[in-house]
C-alpha cells in the first residue's frame, strides 16, 4: 500500500524570523521501509524554539538541516508497517520524523511509549524533550535545595512550566516570568508557582526585586537578552544560571546582546552553565518514570498548545516567537 | 617612639582612570598600639586591579572604601612595637595596612611570614593573594586534566604568570595571552609557556584558533571585554571559564560590554564561573607550602615590579591599567 506523504523542507537559510519562501512544500509517495526500518504516520509534531537554531549554518550542538532536506522535528505516532523486530503496527512511538506526515525510520532510532499511560502529545512535553530539558537542567546543573528561589523564564512554555513545576516540588520558593496577564495568572493559579511577573507590564526588575527579597539562587533561562541580565544583577551568593536557551536573540540580524551584568558571578561566585538535553539520554528512561509518578499524583501537569494542521507549519512556528504559545506547541498533522 | 605617618587616602570616587584628585596625601603620627595591637613599618604594598573596584560605590563582595579613609590594600612589613602575644618586634608579616608607611592593626588580622623562605615581595606575588588567586581558581574551578589546553590572559601579570605555571606544571598545553612582544617572550622562554600571543599585534582570534586546534578547555579570564569573546567562540566541549576579573572594563565610564559569545556556553554545554579569593582562605596555608615547593624545585617563577616611594601611589597604580606592569606591581615604600 502507498501513502501520500506531504513535507515540508527548508528551501534558503532564514535571516531573522523564518518567512513563508525559507519553506517549501512537496508531497512525494512514503517510501516502504526496508530491513531495520519502520513506516510511521506521524500524529503529533514538536514545534521547539531550538529548530530556530537548526536552520543556522556552522557548528553548533548538532548539524544544520540542508537546504532541500525535511525540517527536523521530534514527533509521536503509530506505527503503518514494520520490517524491524519488536515493532508491530499500531504501536505508539516517538522519535525524530521531521515535518511531514509519514517517516521512514530506523527502529534504533525510536522509542515505543505507552498511549495509555498519558495522551500522545504529553511524550511531547513533560513526557519528552521539554520535560527532560526541565528535570536534568534545574537537577543537574541549578542543584536547586528546599527554600531556595528559583527564578525561571519563559515560565508558560514547555520547559519553563515543568521546571516550575519541579522547583515546587523540591521545595523551593518559585518566581515565573511569563509574557502576559493569563499566563502569569495560570503559573500561580494552576501551577502552584509562588508569583509570576509579566515582562510585557509594568518594571520587571523592580517586580523581580520585590519578589526576591533575599535574592535568585537558581535562574533557569530559556530567553537571554534583557531579562537575563535583570537576573544577573539580582543573584545570590553561589548562585546558578542555567544557560538552556535565548529566545529573544534567535532572530537577530544583528549582533547577540551579550549579558552586560556577568561581573555578577564573580562578585557572587557564581556560574553560569550551558546545558543541551541529548548529553542525558542515558537517564531519561528513569526522568521519565519519576515525572509519570508525579503526574499521577497531580503534582507535575502537562499543558500543551495544539494547532491542528500540517499545512499550518510556516506560520504556527512563529507563535514561539511572538510568545503566542501557551503551553507546549505541537502540530496535529 | 612617634614615627610620622604618611598616607593616601580616597578623596573622591573615580568617575573612568583613578586621577590625582581622587586623592589626598595626608601626614600625621602613627598611633601606638593598644593590647591586642601591633605597630607594622610596612616595607612594600601590593598593587592590585582589584583596587579598583573598591573605590566604587555599591554592593560587591567587600564594603567600598570610604572618602576620607586610607586606600585599602595588601602589604608586607616589620613589626616595630607590639601589644599582642605571639609578636614581637622585627617579625615579617602580612596584612592590609593600606597605602601608607605604618599601620596600626589587629594582631589577628596579621599572618607572620617567614622572610628567610621568600624575600617578601613574594609574599604579596605568588605566595600571597594572586598566587592563592591562580591555585584555587585554576585548580578548584578550571580542574585542568594533563594534555588539556588553557589559555590565560593579562598572562604576564601577577594572576596570570601564575596561572600559566601551575598548568604547566599539571601537564597542560598553555597559551598565555599579554601585551608586547617583550612579555610574550617571557611568558615562553622563562615561565615555558607553549605559545603567547600579543593581542596589540596581529589578529588574535586567528591566532589563538591556530594555537588552539582542539579548542579550549580552560579559559582564565582577567581582561574580559573583547578577548573573553574571542575565547568564548574557541572554547572546546564542556570548557570552564573562570571568571577572575575584568581589567578592560574597571575604568569604563560607559555600561560594561556583555560576552555577546555567551550561547558559546550552551552550544558547548561548558560553564562561565566566578570567584573571589577571599572563600579559600582556610586553604591558604596548604597552597601556600605547595607552591613554596614548585618554587624550591625551579617550577614556579615569581616576579615582582617594584616601584620606588610611596608618593609615587597614584601615578604607579595606573601602570596596571595601561598595561605597563611586567610581573607583580608591587610600592616599595
Amino acid at each position: 500500500m502507498t501513502y501520500e506523504n506531504r513535507q515540508y523542507r527548508l528551501a534558503a537559510r532564514p535571516v531573522g524570523l523564518p518567512k513563508a519562501t525559507d519553506w517549501e512544500f512537496t508531497k512525494e509517495p512514503a517510501r516502504a521501509p526496508e530491513d531495520g526500518e519502520v513506516l510511521v504516520a506521524v500524529e503529533y509534531l514538536s514545534l521547539d524554539p531550538a529548530m530556530r537554531g537548526w536552520m543556522n549554518e556552522g557548528k553548533s550542538y548538532i548539524a544544520p538541516v540542508k537546504i532541500g532536506e525535511v525540517m527536523r522535528a521530534g514527533g509521536v505516532g503509530k506505527v503503518l508497517e514494520s520490517k524491524a523486530p519488536g515493532f508491530s503496527p499500531g504501536d505508539a512511538v516517538y522519535g525524530s520524523p521531521g515535518i511531514q506526515a509519514f517517516a521512514t525510520l530506523k527502529a534504533k532510532d525510536l522509542t515505543k511509549i505507552d498511549a495509555k499511560l498519558a495522551p500522545l502529545p504529553v511524550y511531547l512535553n513533560v513526557l519528552g524533550m521539554p520535560g527532560m530539558t526541565a528535570y536534568f537542567g534545574l537537577l543537574d546543573i541549578g542543584e536547586p535545595k528546599p527554600g531556595e528561589t528559583v527564578v525561571v523564564s519563559g515560565a508558560a512554555g514547555a520547559v519553563g512550566a515543568t521546571v516550575g513545576q519541579i522547583a515546587k516540588i523540591k521545595g523551593c520558593r518559585v518566581i515565573g516570568i511569563a509574557g502576559g496577564s493569563e499566563k502569569c495568572r495560570f503559573l500561580v493559579e494552576e501551577l502552584g508557582f509562588d508569583a509570576a511577573l509579566d515582562y510585557k507590564a509594568g518594571d520587571l526588575k523592580k517586580g523581580l526585586k520585590e519578589a526576591c527579597p533575599n535574592g535568585i539562587d537558581v535562574y533557569f533561562d530559556n530567553v537571554g537578552g534583557d531579562i537575563l541580565d535583570i537576573c544577573l544583577a539580582l543573584i545570590a551568593p553561589r548562585a546558578r544560571i542555567i544557560i538552556c536557551g535565548a529566545i529573544s536573540q534567535y532572530n537577530n540580524t544583528t549582533a547577540i546582546k551579550g549579558p552586560a551584568n556577568y561581573l555578577s558571578l564573580l562578585v557572587n561566585r557564581a556560574k553560569m552553565q550551558g546545558m543541551v538535553v541529548f548529553d542525558y539520554a542515558d537517564r531519561y528512561g528513569l526522568a521519565a518514570r519519576e515525572m509519570a509518578g508525579w503526574m499521577a499524583e497531580k503534582k507535575l501537569k502537562s499543558r500543551e498548545d495544539i494547532v491542528e494542521g500540517l499545512e499550518t507549519f510556516p506560520e504556527t512556528l512563529l507563535k514561539l516567537f511572538s510568545g503566542e504559545n501557551f503551553g507546549k506547541l505541537v502540530l496535529k498533522v
